[in-house]
């Protein structure tokens, strides 16, 4: 699903990809902080899911400490075609801030 | 904590590490079929969750489907000195396989 498709279903979702760092978890503490979200939704695949994590970890601990917590936290898996046109498997997170 | 310490904690914890991919799954699917467990853990932390996230989805989906499904997932952080003697933080998952 392309990150506009996700943007659409969720305001207040975050896709995690190979920007820097930094970007991604000022983007989710924004969403809380100036957007007035409840909760946010942080989602990434393959490679980018330890870097989700790492994104939730930071948000929720350094700068959001004692507001908000992780909820809940869905893994599962895609199948699309590559480029080879070979059926390739990918995993994918979603972890979901709210305020406590 | 060592593998030593986490394997003495729990018999059924797979702690993902730079090994074959397949070394992994095989020990998860094994726990189950051969070693009677009723939930594995696999552990991960920095660059490996996301492999230990494509470990619990094959391993779920495709070795087990049917028997076995994620129960629950916890992310978390650690601190910890560097090699430099500078403070860091790496995040860590658990994710717990059970029989359906």
């Amino acid at each position: 699903m392309s990150e506009k498709l996700q943007k659409q279903e969720n305001n207040h979702t975050v896709f995690i990809g190979p920007k820097p760092f930094m970007n991604y978890v000022t983007g989710v503490v924004m969403q809380f902080t100036t957007q007035g979200a409840d909760e946010v939704v942080i989602k990434a695949r393959g490679k980018f899911i330890s870097r989700a994590v790492d994104i939730a970890e930071v948000a929720s601990k350094r700068f959001l400490e004692n507001t908000v917590e992780v909820k809940d936290i869905k893994i599962d898996s895609e199948g699309f075609e590559n480029k080879e046109g070979k059926q390739v498997r990918v995993s994918t997170i979603e972890i979901t801030l709210g305020k406590k």
